[in-house]
């Protein structure tokens, strides 16, 4: 039998509705395997599996038996209450792995997971992969664009990432006039811009400021890519800020056409850097 | 005539006062300068001259008439607004070298303000050389320690301050069971420890959480130490930290018997690291 179908490996969030229709549109077979807490409903007509931690013996035989050569993960986990009693011989194996990753952290616990399907025999690929326009290409979205200060500020906020990333830190920063207002840590990107609208107004010395997102270096694309969307636009204006710049080809735009009409009705740019050369 | 006494120039806050108390209960000559703004009141009897940035020639020969040989800068500055019709020849001389600075930031501003004290024949030292019990030497100030866990998150801190520090960023970090929950920016440690309180819950795996407070790598602790007070301590509680830990040496300790009488009624441990090797 032909394995040419994608699997969706569903968690929360709009996502893996948007890939599912996505592979409607364009005439592709796919399976989407629902993981616990994720309704079966709204995936474009695809067949839907509910998917068990505890029987991932199970999940591969069932997507192997539907065509799937190729897994997407998509959409966001929550860190799972297992049943011990329920586990199949494949996730009673993986149990070690896992369990060591889980005390490492959300990092090492997205390559074992990647690890276990790659080794039940799928490639895994990234959401962007199978929906290139997921991420942006270099250069401006939208109508607005950076002025001189904005890039300046942008350049500081890079350097502020990339030092950060030696400590496997920092996927967005936000600095306003060569002034660093804040650094995401944990929060989010979302808690970062409601910190920079509530303290910034007596240290913003000019230039109105840029948020900058782009991944941690090493950050494993497939599984894990930072994301936008028309939140994090409404977040930037009520921060006063001037624009968005994210890495290209590296940041998720959730909603592309909301998030660029978001971005142009506020006067916002988006824009899209090249990765370091 | 001798030049043994010492010029407390004095911004706002409480620390020229201290440094002014603590020249009259050892019983050494002391000159207050007081910056524009600055009460004449409260300076345990020193004689009090009231300085103007437009006349620094007039206040570098007033300090000198005094006896005055070193300089101690206290307190914080705000950016002043000068008549420029009232400079005399040594503000004027030293204008341009003000006006990069300015552009520059805070740091060069006060390397041009300590290289103008010092041109003027003065020897500037730290409010922290001036008394030594501003700052705290390496182990426990106060009742409590860090248990093991508060001490990976401190090292984890340490970390993570190192790596800003290359990006000329970064006094002050929260880490909590290892994971980062608020790195300080511009606005200050107060406002860092609010958006850990407002924030964190549903974010903390494990352990309390510290807040390291340590100098820049290069900061000018003659003029720009970072400081804790008992305002730091009542931060860190509404955070739910644990404790506090700063560099031995190189953070100035705010009221230190209200900070520990804080620290210690909190239940927080306050600590001194070593300087890394």
């Amino acid at each position: 039998m032909a394995r040419d179908a994608t699997g969706i490996v569903a968690g929360q969030g709009a996502l893996p509705r948007l890939l599912a229709a996505h592979l409607a549109d364009t005439g592709r077979p796919g399976v989407v395997a629902a993981l616990p807490g994720v309704a079966a409903e709204g995936f474009a007509g695809l067949p839907v599996l509910a998917a068990r931690y505890e029987k991932l013996g199970r999940l591969f035989a069932d997507l192997r038996g539907q065509g799937v050569g190729r897994v997407v993960l998509a959409g966001a986990i929550d860190r799972p209450a297992l049943d011990p009693r329920a586990l199949d011989l494949t996730t009673m194996r993986a149990a070690p792995r896992v369990m060591r990753a889980l005390r490492q952290g959300d990092d090492a616990l997205l390559r074992v997971v990647v690890g276990l399907v790659e080794e039940a025999g799928f490639a895994v690929i990234g959401a962007h992969e199978l929906m290139p326009a997921l991420v942006l290409a270099s250069g401006p979205a939208g109508r607005h664009r950076p002025a001189a200060a904005d890039m300046e500020d942008i350049a500081r906020a890079e350097a502020i990432l990339d030092a950060l990333g030696q400590a496997d830190l920092g996927q967005a920063a936000v600095v306003a006039g060569g002034l660093c207002l804040g650094v995401e840590t944990v929060q989010g990107t979302d808690a970062l811009l409601a910190f920079v609208a509530a303290t910034e107004a007596r240290h913003r010395r000019g230039g109105r400021g840029v948020l900058v997102k782009r991944p941690k270096p090493g950050q494993e694309l497939r599984v894990d890519m930072p994301a936008i969307g028309p939140d994090t636009v409404a977040g930037a204006a009520r921060a006063g800020l001037a624009g968005i710049a994210v890495a290209a080809g590296g940041v998720t735009v959730l909603d592309r056409a909301a998030t660029v009409a978001a971005a142009d009705a506020a006067g916002l740019f988006l824009w899209a850097t090249d990765p370091a050369p």
